[in-house]
């Protein structure tokens, strides 16, 4: 049986690997075992770089990890090998890797109220697949891998439960992006804060994540988006997405919250930090409307940092929130967000503002840095 | 006509006039003017004494008041006369005065979102009517309003937004209690976390409004309800109100957050802070279950004081939220929570622990300071 034989072999193909903290990545010849019961062995044909990425290898990420490791979550593929037991997926189905699960089996699955699938959550901080072993060996050495996904891999291995089975007319070069940031910040809008229709907005930080918050308001009818950026090129593409206007923080002396509250008649209905700086999310939350108005926290803060305000911005009826993965379950609603771009109305490849080869992976962190979104 | 002749007397009665901050309370005789357009007279028959009453009069309150002023917000009365345009109340109606107004045309009323109606905040923030003026004279000088209640006195003037009709068959002597402590903590319960049936609940302070929250609990079919107190005494009355377990933080060396998500599996579906501690709110926060659990604000934190928290806390599904007055609209709710109490579904006669005279109300004070809830 053609899949059971090819599920046997050991493949040999090219990884980035991260040595150590704060080196550049290192294309190297891997070997990715075959997949385990209850997993799937993916060709990754394209994949983003997140600022997570960046984030992990500067060796500054609170969760720590370990060395060596193939980074990458942001991935498009297809199903190269299934292993024992895999029911939901087959050779050649189009995938996109899922660093946040969904089991539909545990609580948290179960309960209806959150995508925080932790089933794998232990093994998976760990750098390990679920049976606490690895899948990647890289001169006679262990390999990491990274958030369950290691995109910067050309084949990567994953437990079942982290796949969502996509259109295959969908380009994965495209909607890899759907791996992370555009879901996201969409996600965050759409979901996690419901964004009501005739509702006004203001969205803190407009790279990958904040761009998308935008189409997810545009797509709830907010009337009123603001886009919030001390890098005034970042405006156009926020424009083009939706964006109504546009705050550059360094223009005012007052602090921004106060600024935004005055320009709206007492606040936003709804507030997104996209940056992870708490100074940021903090503005987000202050700059919300009395009685109703609601922040969601999507950056991701440094290690040890925290937020703070007075009470009193509660107690008046602000709600302080947080979304991963823009809430969505992967399995049961990614490959819903991928027929919304394929139906146009989702933007995707506008975000696509760079190509390169795996061995140029380091010139696409590099690009990211310097990029103007 | 004996209304309008009413209206037009100036009343001389007892006040407990608060002259300065952090001086005992003074009863004096007070002069109380007769209603303006749109206010109405009230002869107060009880009033309870409140933490915040407490607060103001140390002048440690970041709002800060202007003196002598006429303290209490937790009152029951009747009303004695009305001012020119009252439509909705007359002279002999059983009337709760309301801190939060309900005007039923401001941003606020029609939002359908929010119970803070704003449209005298300036001028009650400021001791005054609407009219920005004061109806109070003492010694021939003027004496300031006090949340737009002022209940320490045997008769007071509020706008007719700020005032709910009830049952007149509710004893005022007890349902005064629902002007403030008890409605806060059972509607900051049913309404602002909306208690869902079969969840588990931890109330962080167990004073009225605490044992009220664990009230709002039960009515909600909570599965468990965590009474959390540094004073076991404080335990008799939460277990005869529904609480079923009785945490006293001070039997732990660990965190209390850590404690309870030990105990319930990961954490708490709902917690509420009742105690105005930056820190037991960041401990509240902190104990609810990653995904879903929400915290709620409901205590006043002394001035200048922030809470903190990881921004994770949020990004990983906790609602950060705070409640005032239980988010309840004073005109059109209230009533039914009085209803509740005369059909024996809220307790509030155990919440009468003492009775005294005006003359006597320093000692009221005394009693709250040093009693077990």
């Amino acid at each position: 049986m053609t899949t059971a034989r090819k599920a046997s072999i050991t493949i040999k193909c090219k990884a980035a690997v991260a040595w150590g903290p704060a080196q550049p990545l290192s294309i190297e010849e891997v070997e990715v075992a075959p997949p385990g019961k209850g997993e799937v062995r993916v060709k990754i044909l394209a994949t983003g770089v997140c600022h997570t990425d960046a984030y992990t290898l500067s060796g500054k990420d609170p969760e720590g990890v370990l060395w060596p490791i193939i980074l990458g979550h942001e991935g498009g593929g297809i199903v190269e090998s299934i292993g024992e037991d895999v029911t939901t997926v087959q050779p050649g189905d189009h995938v996109i890797p899922l660093y946040i699960p969904e089991c539909r089996t545990c609580k948290f699955c179960k309960s209806g109220k959150t995508n925080l699938c932790s089933i794998v959550r232990a093994t998976q901080g760990r750098g390990l697949m679920p049976d606490q072993t690895t899948r990647f060996t890289c001169k006679g050495q262990k390999v990491y891998h990274y958030m369950g996904c290691s995109t910067f891999c050309q084949y990567t291995v994953l437990p079942e439960i982290s796949i969502s089975k996509i259109n295959s007319n969908a380009p994965l070069d495209k909607v890899c992006l759907l791996g992370c940031g555009i879901t996201t910040g969409y996600g965050a809008a759409v979901n996690t804060a419901d964004v009501q229709p005739n509702s006004t907005v203001a969205v803190f930080g407009c790279g990958g994540v904040g761009l998308s918050v935008i189409q997810g308001a545009v797509a709830r009818n907010a009337r009123q988006i603001f886009a919030v950026d001390t890098n005034p090129k970042k405006f156009e593409f926020a424009k083009k997405l939706g964006a109504t206007d546009f705050i550059n923080p360094t223009d005012y002396e007052k602090p921004i919250q106060q600024v935004l509250v005055e320009m709206t008649d007492g606040g936003l209905d709804y507030t997104f930090d996209c940056t992870g700086n708490t100074g940021v999310m903090r503005a987000a939350l202050e700059a919300c409307h009395k009685g109703w108005g609601q922040s969601i926290i999507i950056g991701v803060a440094g290690a040890g940092e925290e937020i703070s305000t007075r009470p009193f911005q509660l107690v008046t009826g602000r709600v302080w929130k947080g979304s991963a993965f823009g809430g969505v379950k992967g399995r049961s609603e990614l490959p819903g967000i991928v027929e919304n771009y394929l139906n146009k109305k989702l933007e995707v490849d506008m975000y696509v503002t760079h190509e390169f080869k795996i061995e140029e992976i380091n010139k696409a962190f590099e690009a990211m840095h310097e990029g103007d979104w």
